[in-house]
């Protein structure tokens, strides 16, 4: 089992370290927090805060190391992977996955890197808020590009199969487009709907049921946090939102001009029944031999499918689609 | 106990029927669905399919005539009140409370008239889906303008205290814009939300958590139910729509040029903040007078400060305020 550097130890790079140590890995961590460094040493974990140690103990072991820091200090931890461990394997855990494809082709091309998403979390942040076993039976996205290292590819996907979760392969950009549909779309949504809900002030509070409670719970999510994610993949995020603007706008009008809105309702119905039978989808078997030719086309029809894999074993990744 | 003579006997008629008798009152209904009729009587309840008969034995009894029909039967049934029980207590229980106001005034000028709306409802609909029950700690909008007869009043809060409710007193306008924001904006949204989710494919409702599948719980309502309460209520929702398309242009714009999306998400948080603080509040005790000569003004300040009336004793109504 391969060792694992961590660089970053805050909710998800803490809950990794833990998770990795638990999994029966070598694993070590660094951070440029002082506290969390202190925090996961005072609970038994290799951990300083000493990035460019770290780093170098990785190029010498040659694993794989995890870049868990935000979104913005991913340009200057890229240059210290450069400078430490230029060769190594490496993957991320951060919640877009093309802005920091660009980063590592920019900053630390010669690294065999394939990006991560794990997608849990909790509301809390920090080494305190950790838990090894956070991972456990989530959804794991490990990026397919065209030139994407398989070896770094299969790596990345073993660690994330090794604490429990599931691996859905994806090209950066899908992932981006989906998470722009499905997690960033969804919490601007809950942000203007809590406040035109809050306009109405204690008359419309006091009458707020179900759709309202709903409607607006992630809103209740930490600002930084909603931000970091929806700020970071503006690029994906800006033709979704217009998609919305232009449905709500077409409502607008219809309700203006002919007082109808049988579109807009039947069409949200359609949609909320059709994600109904996915979830309710008996899955099929799929398998693909990862040293095939066309290995990475065949990871990407999972994810495509919206499927995972489950397992990896003698170089062939197993799982399911819908 | 006033007597109580229900017309329609769906699941918000049917239900009243059920809950009125259980409250010990004489109560009998009427439909023009043969279905529910024969439903009815077969349960054991005085119904039948002549509403005229029904409102006449009301204005012999001056009983309270409640409408339980949809908004879209209103003005005929109205036209019959005016015909069998012209000067007749009445009430209704639809979802928007201006277009029936206005439409009392035109086809039934003389009733003593107080407007209804139990929050309250399931996703099914005709008599066999009733539930005697279904008011128990349900609020019971009342409908208090410059003008409205406060024995009328009175009778419809008694007749919804009696039977589990508790009744927040509102003019109709206040109602319908409340209602705009906090139930037809939210509908509305979530079927955008599952739209525009669905359309990113299998991939994106792979990757679908929380905020994806709260935000779109509702989108799963039956949408003619979503239909009747947003097209029904148009006035009042072109301009809460104006409000959140506004905000959300502008996040746009902000996402577009700048980058940043502070100004929607810190709002749309404070706006949580405040919904959960405002659930939360320890609320105070209120009473007026109903015989006060500004009881009007009282009863819709307990509705305006998010309160809610609990009791009707000796001519003084109690209640709590947030």
């Amino acid at each position: 089992m391969r060792d694992v550097c961590v660089i970053g130890l805050g909710l998800i790079g803490g809950s990794l370290l833990r998770a990795a140590s638990a999994a029966g890995r070598a694993a070590w961590g660094a951070t440029a927090s002082g506290a969390d460094a202190t925090a996961a040493a005072g609970d038994g974990f290799d951990a300083s805060t000493d990035v460019a140690a770290a780093l170098r103990r990785a190029a010498e072991a040659d694993a794989l190391v995890v870049l868990a820091v935000p979104l913005t200090e991913v340009d200057d931890v890229l240059r210290e992977v450069r400078e430490c461990a230029p060769g190594c394997l490496l993957t991320d855990v951060t919640s877009v996955k093309s802005p920091v494809l660009a980063a590592v082709r920019a900053h630390a091309p010669g690294t065999r890197f394939a990006g991560g998403h794990p997608m849990a979390g909790t509301t809390e942040s920090g080494w305190d808020a950790g838990d090894g076993s956070l991972f456990r039976g989530a959804a794991w996205v490990v990026c397919v590009e065209e030139d994407t290292d398989l070896v770094a590819w299969t790596e990345v996907a073993r660690l994330a199969l090794d604490i429990g979760a599931h691996v859905v392969p994806l090209p950066a950009a899908a992932h981006d487009e989906a998470a722009a549909r499905i997690s960033h779309l969804p919490h601007l949504l809950a942000a203007v709907l809590a406040t035109v809900g809050a306009q109405g002030g204690p008359a419309a509070l006091t009458l707020a049921a179900g759709s309202y409670t709903d409607g607006t719970r992630v809103a209740g999510t930490r600002p930084e946090l909603v931000r970091a994610m929806t700020e970071g993949n503006r690029e994906a995020l800006l033709p979704v939102l217009d998609e919305a603007l232009g449905r709500l706008g077409a409502m607008r009008g219809s309700l203006a001009s002919t007082g109808g809105l049988a579109a807009t309702i039947t069409a949200g119905n359609e949609a909320a029944r059709e994600f109904a039978r996915f979830r309710a989808a008996t899955p099929a078997g799929v398998r693909v031999k990862l040293s095939a030719p066309d290995a990475r086309d065949g990871l990407r029809a999972v994810g495509e499918r919206g499927g995972r894999i489950t397992a990896i074993t003698d170089g062939i990744a197993t799982g399911e689609v819908s």
